[in-house]
């Protein structure tokens, strides 16, 4: 076996094996033996005793040895991660990869390419098991929809601002000053790290292609701390959800990241601080949940173990595991055609037939009101409505026509709310 | 394929078998047939529409047809099912079974016996996925403990009393007429039913030999309405809890159910109506949760042919799934050695020195008290203790010698404190 990348998660990949190396070889019933690790600097200080034998900086000699054959990748990024499992492919290796980035980019290449297994548990929600649940738990199933809290910063700053009331800023400074956050967190706040999951989820759930780049991505930088105020007051929560649903008709998919409201009482409201969490909806199984840490070098590393385990067994028996399914080829609908419901707040002019105007700015765009609420009065009065489900494009086109009533001072937020089935 | 038993589970089999092939057999990679339905009485009513040809009262000769290479028991039961089980296997079948008693009184003999796969996905906690995650997922992993709550109907019996207030009996009155218990709710609400999954995960999770006789088992009957506002008061919540853990020095495992007090903070405490859920905490993994239907028709069926596409696709490329892994043979400790905190209520006399006597008796059998608060005056006063980690035998001894003293009027209750970290 070759280990490509020693740092957060490598490092504790390579401890695993060599810890419970007793445990691994009755679970696979042969010892698992690391044949090298390539590192970009053979120097740096890592968090493991390895033989310095083991090391190279020359991935692609260790990839291609004939004495390797499973190569287990945790560089992450696209390249050279990319050049690396193909040209192992080409030699008919084994690959477990936790690199989200590539699968959510260009699976579909290593997919075309792969001649053993690749397996891939770690690339989303780190130790959470749900690529095997939903490749094979739920394989004579029918997914109807995919509902996954799936990056632990975006969690740990909504959910201070919920339980503190902080300014986005401030819990972002927070998450930062505890590690939850990078120095650059773009990747994160700005939803890329979900949507990449997103991507993963929706491909294996709907047995359909399904890239980064067919996801909507909304990140959390313009949640406000009056928004989750707003939403708590209506007893809700805000988190950053990604989600995969199938269209009413049944015959394309529709695949977001946004933050969203969700009532207290769904089973991912609970989840606090950097966890990850995943609700999937299927038509036999019904509402199930996984639960469990997202990221971190320990977590993530399991997983990778627990795929490192499974190919193993399956080069030992001659055989494969499930293979890329995308029999069901369906396709990826724009934005516009998601169909949920809406939070929107509007800052508005408090005098006679403001209330009307409104309403019948809802009503030519086909989208039913469920609730409205006044809040304040005379300058500061403020209009929160909550819709009944209808298409993004006709609550964009309901905004659109909102921001020109001269009643009408701001559209203060607009919120989609999710998880919440009551008509 | 041959399908035993065509009842709740059997019928929604059948169902998706027929509604979902070419689903499934896009995922197999070929059809998968039916080759016979084995019931008890051929002129039944059921739930689906069956070929009648199909229909047979003779499972055993149904089970060793040539043309049958895959057999799923629905039946439930030791016998016939242990027995018709046995001779598919002698014949080298494949066998996907949803038989909690069977498997957790008498697994060893079928993995014994199994010549091919024997997969059990649905026989803990219906549709979630939990075997298959701890088999494989976790694999590289080690499992420190599982909590799950297993049982469907002592938890909606639970909620209720937690959410209205009811005593045991009018929830259990209520979950009869709404169909969460049955007209004899012995085997769910004296823990059998949860006793026989406790000691199926525990097998898997600690690759060790369980069988349900292993397991202590306490029931729900003795929870009442005052244990439930108590444990409220304090910010838990009672749930009949399934408890396999490794013990301190990690060389056996305690296997248990009974009730217990969780925080309400516990992912487990949101776990509402008749729903299941089972927690994991592993060495790298941390804690993971599993949330979903256990029971009922369509969700077991969904678990049933989540396997029965895994042990056809095995059977294809001519190799088997993992098989029983009991390589760390640990043995199960006695109920004494378990060491967890503990809630006690105690009526006292309302007099000087109680509490001194009191804390003598606990200090006598070496369990140290966390907390200790007075409740009411006079006739009526009660003591309430919650008690640091102490071992079940020094814990039962304390009460035994509290029972004894002349200022305790009763013990009014005990029950074990989880999830809950706390010193």
């Amino acid at each position: 076996m070759a280990l490509l990348g020693c740092g957060v998660v490598g490092s504790q990949v390579a401890r695993l094996l060599h810890e419970q190396a007793d445990d691994l070889a009755a679970r696979v019933g042969a010892p698992l033996e690391l044949a090298g690790v390539a590192v970009r600097k053979m120097s740096r200080k890592r968090d493991v005793d390895l033989d310095p034998a083991l090391l190279t900086t020359d991935a692609h000699a260790l990839v291609t040895r004939p004495d390797v054959d499973i190569v287990v990748e945790v560089i992450g990024g696209i390249e050279p991660a990319r050049a690396l499992i193909l040209a192992a492919m080409a030699e008919g290796k084994s690959i477990v990869s936790a690199n989200k980035a590539l699968l959510a980019e260009d699976g579909a290449t290593l997919h075309a390419a792969n001649r053993a297994d690749l397996y891939f548990e770690a690339a989303v929600a780190g130790a959470i098991p749900l690529i095997r649940p939903l490749r094979e738990s739920l394989a004579g199933d029918r997914v109807h929809r995919v509902l996954g809290i799936v990056n632990g910063t975006t969690n740990y700053i909504l959910d201070k601002m919920d339980s503190t009331g902080a300014s986005f800023t401030d819990a972002l400074e927070e998450a930062q000053s505890l590690g939850y956050a990078e120095a650059d967190p773009t990747a994160d706040i700005e939803g890329f790290d979900a949507a990449a999951k997103a991507a993963i989820l929706a491909g294996i759930a709907f047995h359909s292609r399904v890239t980064a780049a067919d996801v909507h991505r909304e990140g959390i930088t313009e949640v406000s701390a009056s928004d989750v105020a707003s939403a708590k007051a209506m007893g809700y929560v805000i988190k950053l959800l990604a989600i995969c649903a199938r269209s009413d008709d049944g015959r394309s998919i529709g695949v977001r990241v946004h933050p969203a409201m969700i009532p207290r009482t769904h089973p991912l409201a609970g989840v606090r601080e950097a966890y990850n969490a995943v609700f999937v909806e299927a038509e036999s199984a019904g509402r199930l949940m996984f639960y469990g840490a997202g990221a971190g070098g320990a977590p993530t590393a399991s997983a990778v173990l627990g795929d490192i385990v499974a190919v193993a067994r399956n080069r030992i028996a001659g055989t494969r595991g499930p293979s890329e399914s995308v029999y069901a080829d369906l396709s990826v609908h724009p934005m516009g055609e998601t169909v949920t419901r809406y939070h929107v707040s509007l800052d508005v002019a408090d005098k006679p037939g403001v209330l009307a105007t409104v309403a019948e700015m809802f009503s030519r765009h086909d989208v039913s009101i469920q609730t409205v609420r006044q809040e304040g009065r005379g300058d500061d009065a403020q209009l929160v409505l909550v819709t009944h489900r209808a298409s993004d494009a006709a609550l964009s086109s309901t905004v659109e026509g909102l921001r020109e009533l001269d009643i009408v001072r701001a559209v203060a937020s607009v919120m989609r709310v999710e998880g919440d089935e009551a008509p």
